[in-house]
């Protein structure tokens, strides 16, 4: 199956995702007037989506539309609206994981701190329901209300994902099967990341509906595939690749496939020493309005002045330190668990071929509905990178 | 005017109040399953709609789509679905402030930590679009567009108007000139409280654009006199009348008209002590899943053993306690202040009786339009209840 599909070269693909990203950005910016960018609701909101990305949502979009027949400024609404809702949560994501760096910059709560990061996401998520309203005058009511339709229903699977993976945080569950790994990747990464452009670019392209069906499951098998390589790729590569923090997901305490293929095989005593370190909080993200512990300690220490002695005082300031360093994480311990889940990652890598190589026979079957096209060409270059990936 | 108006009695107006309150989050909850019910996604979207609230915009829509002639059954997926969006940013505001108290309880972030918190809105603000689009099917589908448009925007204003405040906070500004104090209460407040379910009871029940008109600039005014009574409820009343903090306004550093007015009246000390102390964090509200600081220098000290001598160790705990109090707000501190603002919470008084006697007057063009009728009376009610806390 892989074999025969016809992909772009990497650098016609990547030309392809940026061009329709920069549209979709473009689109985004012309939601926010001039006069208005200057609003301080609206300087945070341009932040993320202006950092560097692949743009997989709105390309993925743009070319399922144009490889069925649709056209690009019939799409460009709905595509920009689902990169700034993807951009919202992103945003809050990044406040309620405690994520440090995102697309080589820091987060927007590392920048402006949780209150104006949480507003910031509100703000993206209001502003999306204007392109999507904009429809019901581009496009013919029909379609404008089937894509309001897939949206919500989308939206609703996301936050649904989102909390399956925060209730494991709240109630310190390690044991998830792969199964529970696979329902909570689905809903909250491969219905939005593939499959809602997918089938908004089905809808505007007026597809029949035996085909928006199987486009949708092509899309979820590409997408859960597709995340799960991007967890190998978190213990991986560099933080240059991912815009990430190196193993930032071992920091964060995310619940990966390779975790849960880890919690089933590992010695008792790795995998009680996982669960501890896992379950401590990471150091706090500096706060801009929130004094740091140590000035508190300093300013104590400083008051007591000639009462305390200068070795008790460093004393107390190196335990202070090192009881911190207890309660917390540390990059002693995030290395020594990288260590010892080595072997899962290739565990989780067979995983993830298996999704993609069901992505492929279900393209296989899809394939003949689109006329060849460079946008057809760039689907099939996105399936292909996938099931490189996951080699 | 004012002399003239038909008012319910408390009892009455409540009961009206209540009932719609109870209808809407009847809606709110079918929008849940009961299977769904128990999704972690779910739990917490709940919570703040069950807890006990005046219930104020399921009301105002309601009565104002009947006393103009429209249904109830067609007016309650809006009115549902604005009670939603309410308690969706209720919740991402508490976060934002630091809020520890809502509603007679601890707010959801104090009970949940952030993370629930802010997904919990986000939750809410997805399920709301679909009684929005129910109305594509419930009423014609130019009044449910033109109920989504309404929306839309006023979701823009209440961000907007969120971001004037939280931009003054994190530029550390406190001469907020009255005439901006009423453009940020306009856009957070009145249009989302007021304004919003006025003009979609009025367009769901067909009004002409000239009487929506006149509704908007009456819900407005109304808005802004209802908001600056709110503030100083916070400063007069019990956290048992309110359900929240008392004096939480001071400890979250909220620009209120109060303070505007302080901030322009005060001799210079007077306002150099508060801009310090309203500058200053309030203490940390705990998160669950974050250790204290004092529990890290008891770790530490407990680790120094004999090194350090029972005196020393008793004094470094207190100085360590009170450098945490010079660096937060403190109760002596924040009760001084309530004593310096007393003379402007009368004042900010008359500002609110100016707007009320013009929603006063508005009112009086817009009765005639309407049929005697229990719908009229409640929101006459409302405006005498409005126009007597302003005395």
């Amino acid at each position: 199956m892989v074999g025969s599909v016809r992909v772009l070269s990497a650098t016609q693909r990547d030309a392809y995702l940026s061009e329709c990203r920069a549209a979709a950005v473009g689109a985004i910016e012309a939601l926010i007037g001039e006069r208005e960018r200057r609003h301080p609701a609206y300087r945070a909101v341009l932040d993320y989506p202006l950092r560097e990305a692949k743009g997989l949502r709105p390309a993925l979009a743009i070319a399922t539309c144009r490889a069925l027949g649709g056209g690009f400024a019939e799409m460009l609404p709905t595509a920009a609206a689902l990169e700034l809702l993807h951009n919202a949560f992103l945003v809050h994501d990044d406040v309620e994981d405690g994520s440090a760096l995102r697309r080589h910059a820091p987060t927007l709560a590392a920048k402006l701190g949780v209150p104006l990061a949480v507003h910031a996401g509100d703000t993206m998520l209001s502003l999306a329901l204007g392109p999507l309203l904009d429809n019901m005058r581009l496009l013919d009511l029909g379609r404008a209300l089937r894509i309001l339709d897939l949206v919500a229903s989308v939206l609703r699977r996301t936050v649904e994902g989102q909390a399956l993976e925060l209730g494991w945080i709240a109630d310190h569950r390690w044991d998830i099967s792969p199964d529970e790994y696979v329902e909570m990747v689905t809903l909250k990464t491969a219905w939005y990341t593939f499959a809602a452009p997918i089938v908004a670019g089905a809808i505007v392209a007026e597809a029949r509906p035996a085909l928006i069906d199987e486009l949708t499951r092509f899309a979820l098998d590409l997408g859960v595939a597709f995340q799960i390589r991007d967890d190998m790729l978190d213990l991986l590569a560099e933080p240059a690749v991912t815009g990430k923090e190196h193993c930032g997901d071992l920091w964060e305490g995310k619940r990966t496939l390779i975790l849960s293929l880890f919690f089933s095989g590992a010695a008792p005593g790795d995998a009680a020493f996982a669960r501890a370190l896992l379950d401590r909080p990471r150091p706090r993200v500096t706060d801009p309005a929130d004094p740091t512990d140590t000035a508190q300690l300093d300013r104590a220490i400083a008051a007591l002045g000639d009462r305390i002695a200068p070795d008790i005082r460093d004393a107390v300031r190196a335990a202070f330190r090192a009881s911190g360093a207890a309660l917390y994480k540390t990059s002693t311990d995030v290395a020594k668990l990288r260590m010892l889940i080595e072997a899962y990652i290739h565990r989780a890598g067979e995983v993830a071929a298996d999704f993609a190589s069901r992505a492929s026979q279900r393209w296989a079957s899809i394939r003949p509905a689109m006329e060849p096209s460079v946008h057809r060409d760039l689907i099939e270059s996105i399936l292909a990178f996938t099931v490189a990936r996951s080699r």
